[in-house]
């Protein structure tokens, strides 16, 4: 029961794109994660996935349109839903979604596919 | 697939202690909530609660202790720990919790009880 300080986390997070859990909650994951670049495209079968923007800027692309989130906005991409993140700048990111949820979802990627459950 | 603007949502809350459903994922529920003054003592039997604050303070109080919470600051209670919240002024709070939490818990309150599952 310690709290969790959003910016004094991301100041441990020196890479991009792998997301770090900092906290568990009824078998869901808040995990933070810094994104710089073109994601790969894929999608959960089985995990809506929410994303909240801290810090920066990104967009949540879908293959017919795309979502820009600043900071103070969220989106929950739902399961099935086939999506990529693209920040031009580095941006940070809070993730609320399902425990050992892959980053990549259905993709095995050689960059950009994490470790589940990686804590901070 | 609509963003959430924190700042907007908040700003079309305008009762106290009243949380508003703003997203649904994985039978969870995204809520915004304002604080002012104490809440009442409760507990959820069989939910984990997460505080986020985005903006002004407050503090999770315990039995025993009691966390202080500024912007960008989250905090996870535990299901069955009993606790309450305290704002000395007005505090904007996103609520990750299960679908259908009570605000007040274990407590029916004439005042704090809300409904469950109001939408923003």
């Amino acid at each position: 029961m310690d709290k969790v300080t959003l910016a004094a986390a991301f100041a441990r997070i020196t890479e991009h794109w792998r997301p770090r859990v900092v906290a568990e909650l009824n078998g869901q994951e808040v995990k933070l994660a810094k994104f710089r670049g073109e994601f790969v495209w894929h999608h959960h079968a089985d995990a809506d996935e929410l994303f909240l923007v801290v810090r920066g800027a990104c967009r949540v692309e879908f293959r017919d349109r795309a979502v820009a989130l600043g900071p103070g906005e969220l989106l929950v991409v739902p399961r099935g839903v086939e999506h990529r993140t693209v920040a031009d700048e580095e941006c940070e990111v809070l993730i609320f979604e399902p425990a050992g949820t892959r980053n990549t979802g259905d993709v095995d990627h050689p960059t950009f596919t994490a470790p589940t459950g990686a804590r901070l």
